[in-house]
């Protein structure tokens, strides 16, 4: 273990090509340590400006004609295609709409649909996945009668895999790319949550062979609270997709209003309601800072912040659970305390935001747009004080 | 016929105690001549000044912690609250989020699963319907096996009806509470479409003992382009309602990460995903200004704006294909034109912005909030003139 201190803090940060991304971003009390854009990405200053042009220029002046002039109706597939670099994808693979949840729902009925026979319809997913995507897999579960197992390892056991990436309690990296393999081999098929991933990790969905893959764009992408959600399908699968809910931005027609349905060619197929412009404004906003910095970069200086905040951590007797990367994303690191709620409200007391999950985790966030060496030091000494 | 001309309309619009409302919204340009309110209502200075706020202050101030402080966490739910009194419906009877289309989608799945056993599953919606509500049909229809009929008005032959309230065309005003106790002594249920109907019609849901509804709130509530969608379940309904999308905004402890599935009590287990809170926020402002100035007025002052439309397109010899209210909403007013591709291009080239619907419909959008008679005259006028 190397030992760590402010001073190296101070080497770490002045030496950080990216240190510079975070003037792009609105600082409202920069005595605040924020550790938690995994969470919630903090506000780029251009997402001020992009909203202020659509509300107060697009809606407000060109109103309706917005929908063509600004091209507001292709915007879930445009702001995919400058995402789809970010997460080594191609243009025409992804939409950026709706929750994750619903592009969860969407693509886990339609990866069960694409395969149901081989093993009569069995979804796996694990007991300590995140919340909603087990319970995506009961909900499809429950309309399909498909069977829900928990072994998400030995997939020669189920037609459909959903996994993260990115463990969310303890930072774990996946094998996208083996874990893609195996599962085609064994005729599964893994839908990827990379929630935890997108915008931290180098995510290469073309070069893993990934079929279906969902994501928010609100934790390292810095797209908004509840900014809309992505959906990938690899390009060879798009044409084979039945996705469960129909609506007219998903018709190949849109504007033909008696039609029957007939889907769209390529990913458009999933769209299906009007899709939320101010959301997706805020999301293309803070995408194009990822996209313009360069995912590399990005995921070179996480891993360097992971493995400052465990040395820290360690020299100050706190206990990790998260791995050294590349084990882990390098987007959060997570300690065990044993009155984790109470110091989270202390530390905040102090203005040190972090975030906890129950009972005994403290998880901080490591965005390296926004997070400085010296931020994780301050945290990091403040958690100590407070065990 | 009255005969209407410019005087008719200065009158009126000198008479119209709702005349200062439109100086709530932005007005970039104030010779366009907006006639499309009804598919995308103007943008509210409220709404700017609300975005500023959650973005400048909650968001990059607050951070992560606006969730809490902010009670971004139950924004669905205290906006469906704040809508509830325009719709005729109860405090806990709204969620406002995603799509209309995920909303349709979520009611006539639970409607189905509620009621399903009956007739064996039979979805009714008219082939004349609004495109999403019948792929949103189609899509359940397939999802659960259930048939498909076109028949909507011989209710004892199906056991979920979608319908609109007012036709997105022809602006027919259909009867919410005769036609809900008709489907119920047929033992069946109707899940309204209000789209075409909230913001602008005096809708009276616990007066008309409706089960289920949903809606846009982009249009005469003025809430944004592609702004968050409501659902509405009466109360007695909600604890039998299983939906199909299961996410973490709908569990009964969202923190409780580790939980079984289990929906929260009341309409709130309609949601799935993180909600959009830009989207949210937006469609609160807007919500505001039709709660403030009040359901009866606007109402009352879109009848007198549908008439006068009616009556100065007949002065002018144009073709109505809207009836008088209250056969009709108010909200819009059809006009049949052999060339409506064309005329809306040429009049929009003259300030007049006006939708189409093809082949051969003008659509004008009444939207009393923003509407004047002034407009709709010179409007008609400029119909008249390049027909």
């Amino acid at each position: 273990m190397s030992t760590v201190n402010e001073d190296t803090a101070t080497a770490l940060d002045d030496a950080d090509e990216l240190a510079s991304w975070r003037d792009e971003f609105v600082i409202v009390d920069p005595a605040v340590i924020y550790l938690d854009g995994n969470s919630l990405g903090m506000t780029p200053r251009r997402t001020v400006e992009a909203l202020d042009r659509v509300v107060g220029s697009e809606w407000a002046g060109d109103l309706i004609t917005s929908w063509w002039k600004h091209d507001w109706l292709d915007l879930p597939l445009v702001v995919g295609d400058e995402l789809a670099p970010v997460v080594g994808a191609e243009p025409g693979e992804i939409v950026v709409h709706e929750s994750t949840t619903v592009c969860l729902f969407q693509l886990v009925s339609a990866a069960l649909d694409a395969t149901v026979g081989r093993r009569g319809g069995v979804l796996a997913v694990s007991p300590s996945e995140f919340p909603t995507d087990r319970y995506v897999v009961g909900a499809v579960a429950r309309g399909r009668t498909a069977e829900v197992i928990d072994d998400v390892d030995d997939v020669s056991r189920a037609d459909v895999v959903v996994r993260s990436l990115v463990d969310y309690r303890t930072a774990a990296l996946g094998d996208l790319a083996g874990d893609t393999a195996r599962a085609r081999a064994a005729a599964a098929t893994i839908v990827w949550d990379l929630s935890h991933a997108a915008g931290v990790v180098e995510v290469d969905l073309t070069g893993a062979g990934v079929d279906y893959a969902a994501g928010c764009t609100y934790k390292f992408l810095n797209g908004g609270p509840g900014a809309p959600a992505f959906a990938y399908v690899r390009r060879d699968r798009q044409e084979e997709l039945v996705q469960p809910i129909d609506g007219w931005f998903g018709q190949v027609e849109q504007f033909d209003m008696d039609a029957e349905f007939a889907p769209r060619p390529g990913v458009a197929r999933l769209l299906n309601g009007t899709p939320g412009v101010l959301g997706l404004t805020a999301a293309r906003a803070g995408i194009s800072l990822t996209r313009e910095a360069g995912i590399a970069a990005i995921a070179a200086k996480a891993r360097r912040l992971a493995s400052f905040t465990i040395d820290a951590a360690a020299g100050l007797g706190l206990d990790c659970v998260t791995a050294r990367p590349p084990a882990s994303s390098g987007g959060h690191v997570s300690i065990r305390h044993p009155r984790a709620a109470e110091a989270q409200q202390r530390l905040a007391d102090r203005g040190v935001i972090v975030d906890k999950r129950d009972p005994d985790i403290l998880r901080l966030g490591l965005s390296p747009l926004t997070t400085r060496f010296g931020d994780v030091w301050r945290g990091i000494r403040a958690i100590a004080e407070h065990t």
